[in-house]
């Protein structure tokens, strides 16, 4: 492979600046446009090196540490193989055999955890108003402690999903999208159909559909959203979407079906989430261990989601699209109907085909981790870049 | 030490070529006679390399992934250690804390968990009938996602363990052998008993044995196996020793007692499996979850064991074995008499004596994994290896 | 930085000498002074290269092992992280997982896992009177394995908390005491009250006030130990704090209040722990599965506690300490009154002012755990650290 379009690309990084060092990143919607630009380019700029053998570790030691408050298997591969790019070993915090469960205050364990630690990725979206302010938490600690030299370096806190946003998933999509059309620019104008679609299970967390309709209005889209009545989202994550479409020439708009919705669409993504008020409830259920109720509420959950069983992706769906061929996107997995339940969010043959194209959706994910860590642990990513270029470190011997 | 014989032995290698690259490691009886030769050559070659205090690093980054459906030690640090030696860092897929276990399909997981992965490492023993086919699944999986361009390298699946067949295993055992008699060819003419031993114990699996005897049976060696009426093996492992021992000048027989089998033998390896059609019962129950009915199994399964606690390597058995002084092979852990349970396997004497010597047999292991990712991972292990050793990196500082 | 003073304190551990080498690090007391203060200095080495961002990879590949028999998340982390400043992976032994809960001899599993290992450590912090023996056969297979050529290399067994002592926690807190006052040579002569204090909880370990007594008295202080009648700690490391002081020209005096161990202390250790003989009836107790009369057991140690809660550290005992301004040390978690208990060992206000002290003191422990690795893996560790000074190779790209 050529290098130089690689360095065209590490040159205009550069030219994109870094509000990120020695920071987080928790909301896309809290970001510059060029920060959100720079993390997609350095996605794009790890691809290349890791197609062309060159090593990207910029690591010699350090760790990578995760918290995850939710099962989870993708994302936890992307941050586990995003850090192991860079060089940084992982380890998983895990509340079982750690000390956390017993009355720890956060502001402790996130310094007790942070001497030699690079990144802290955290999932936690499963309670509603209690994600990303735990995040939040973490990110004061560290600031303290670094601020107070107990800390050589300021680990960054990535969020890997919280109750408002999902930013390596919705990066990911975006990289994945401006790949199918040929750069970020030529999505201007294309139409994203953002709609709840239904799944017989229940309590799937908000901030993936939040996180894509607020991430996608920012590149010129017309997105539009769609649910059923109940199955509203959080009002800051649409706000931004609105203040992101006027100021980029898109547009938002609510639609009341899927159908709406997918009308002339170029991008579709029909993905179940629960209704906010069952996750309100939930939330404080859990909290007060009131288990009896929460079993009375997933009845009544499912029963709500069984009125509409006719939001489903199929190809009849898929015809209302631009030319009959929109996209289709997941952040997987999907719930296919007649594959992995009786009924589900999308027809079998409409996710057969797309299926190949979601697992390169997904690829994405560890190199926008990788990139998230560049972003917030380097002043100048480009630099560094360039010097992994200028290097030419296989990353394998051949 | 003096790299001369070293770089005879790498010479040696290349010669024996390498069609694994790209490919999987699953059953040793689906190999070429070449490539047998050559994983275990390319361990000994990792060995004297870590002698010589030289690094074996082939990877910048990456990652060895490894999924357990069974309890292991041994084999998990033999993987984890191999894939470090070579420089993956090493991530346990476990089903509890990921989304695996909620019908998520064999072939979107392993493509999730393949971006930026080198080698998936699998053990799945416990179900007659599916260890292998599922290793084979994910293989197919992957294959697809290379193929499409999903996945940039097509990480190779080595088999841990499954119904079939054990190779890391017997791979260890065979190169133990080797370094013990003097070579590969000083096993020609010499006789084995794979034996069947009692053990206070249900449900081991029948890979051990299977795989000891197809081994074996291709080096020119004798190979007897013995076991009480009801503890057959499968029929594919058994019918490839035949071959083997066919074309190779050996034989493979099988006996009807201990004492039969340890007869002469110049290598007696008595080990306890489960009866087949108990294991064929369990599979079927375990899927059923009929749980009651499993520990009526347990109870006949043990009953039908105790009908044959004989079957022990004592003193008495190895004064039978050629010059009384057989040596004893053991996958470890051994159930030994008086030691780990009243009775069991091995007397304690025997065992004792032969102890270290287990642990050296194991001690391969680690090696035996690396060179399988060496032989699946690159088209030349020859190449790379040589170029480790013009390198000359040190593995630790001095 | 200016690289010399970084080369003068290289020298000087030069000077020390190391006799640990192929050895482990179990026991403070068993330590000559020397190597006391070449660990110290290690770490000390250690942190100043992490400041000039210089890379202190030694190993290019191995592994370091850690069995916890009890939940961690402080030293676990600082176990990881020394040991990935060094180079090596971790790797946890987890006992629900592994073999080794199905009665595996200790002998032969030390070997298994120590192919190529550097470093095992354990936590084995429950039972009165096993810990350290468990630590001791696992050194005691290793050797054995080692004189036989099994293993190519002797790993090193750290302890990161016994029964007995608490290595790493004493040595990060003498760092520190050697940071506050201006080096070991300035503690001389100054006052440590290392007292009980009132906790809700129950069974908490007595290794930490056993290493801190122990090790503090060696260096001319004038250590004293303070606590209610019943909470004796074990007479070896009592025995040994006595023997060390009469040598270093310290003390070591038993007081029997907290205010009478506080008066005029430069540094105070307010910290609760479980009366012996009810950790001792415990240790009956779990080994016989009698898990009723623990419930009782708790029942009675909580009462006993809760005779002592004036045995608090509050602003009015810090008032009778040297000039009301003493120094305070816990190895944190604490139990802070009306932050993580309603009463505990220590006011809010007392430990909110040492708070960020506390987090200091916490961060010298990896960087101890890997001075403890470079003692006993190498035979002369300045000419190792001096060799990376030299090569010179940044920790993290700038």
């Amino acid at each position: 492979m050529s290098q130089d379009p690689l360095r065209a690309r590490i040159a205009a990084l550069g030219a994109l600046g870094n509000d990120r060092h020695d920071r987080d990143f928790l909301l896309t919607w809290e970001q510059r446009a060029e920060t959100i630009r720079a993390v997609l380019l350095i996605a794009e700029i790890l691809e290349d090196l890791a197609r062309a053998n060159l090593s990207a570790r910029v690591f010699a030691s350090g760790l990578g540490l995760s918290i995850f408050c939710d099962k989870s298997t993708r994302t936890r591969y992307a941050f586990r193989a995003g850090c192991n790019l860079l060089g940084l070993m992982t380890e998983e915090l895990d509340e079982s055999t750690s000390q956390i469960a017993h009355g720890e205050t956060v502001r402790e364990t996130a310094t007790m955890i942070g001497f030699l630690t690079e990144v802290v990725g955290i999932r936690d979206d499963m309670f509603l108003g209690e994600g990303h302010r735990y995040m939040a938490e973490v990110a004061a600690s560290l600031d303290e402690s670094f601020r107070a030299g107990v800390l050589r370096q300021r680990p960054a806190v990535l969020n890997l999903q919280c109750d408002l946003d999902h930013p390596t998933q919705s990066l990911a999509d975006l990289r994945h999208l401006a790949q199918t059309f040929g750069g970020l620019e030529a999505l201007r104008g294309r139409r994203l159909a953002m709609s709840w679609a239904y799944s017989p299970s229940y309590g799937k967390p908000l901030s993936v559909p939040q996180g894509v309709v607020a991430l996608m209005a920012r590149f010129g889209m017309h997105v539009v959203l769609a649910h059923p009545e109940g199955y509203d989202l959080v009002d800051e994550p649409l706000d931004a979407a609105r203040r992101f479409a006027a100021e980029s020439g898109g547009s938002f708009e609510i639609a009341h079906s899927m159908e709406e919705a997918f009308a002339g669409a170029d991008v579709v993504y029909p993905k179940s989430w629960a209704p906010m008020t069952v996750m309100r409830e939930r939330t404080r259920l859990l909290r007060g261990g009131e288990t009896a109720k929460l079993a009375d509420l997933e009845r009544e959950a499912l029963a709500m989601n069984a009125r509409f069983t006719s939001w489903e992706c199929t190809e009849a769906m898929i015809r209302l699209t631009r030319d009959g061929g929109a996209r289709y996107l997941h952040c997987l997995p999907a719930d296919v109907t007649g594959v992995s339940c009786a009924r589900g969010e999308v027809s079998r043959e409409v996710f057969e085909r797309a299926r190949l194209d979601t697992y390169r959706e997904a690829s994405h994910k560890p190199f926008v981790v990788a990139a998230m860590i560049l972003a917030t642990r380097f002043a100048d990513p480009a630099k560094v870049l360039m010097a992994l270029v200028d290097a030419g470190q296989p990353r394998r011997r051949e």
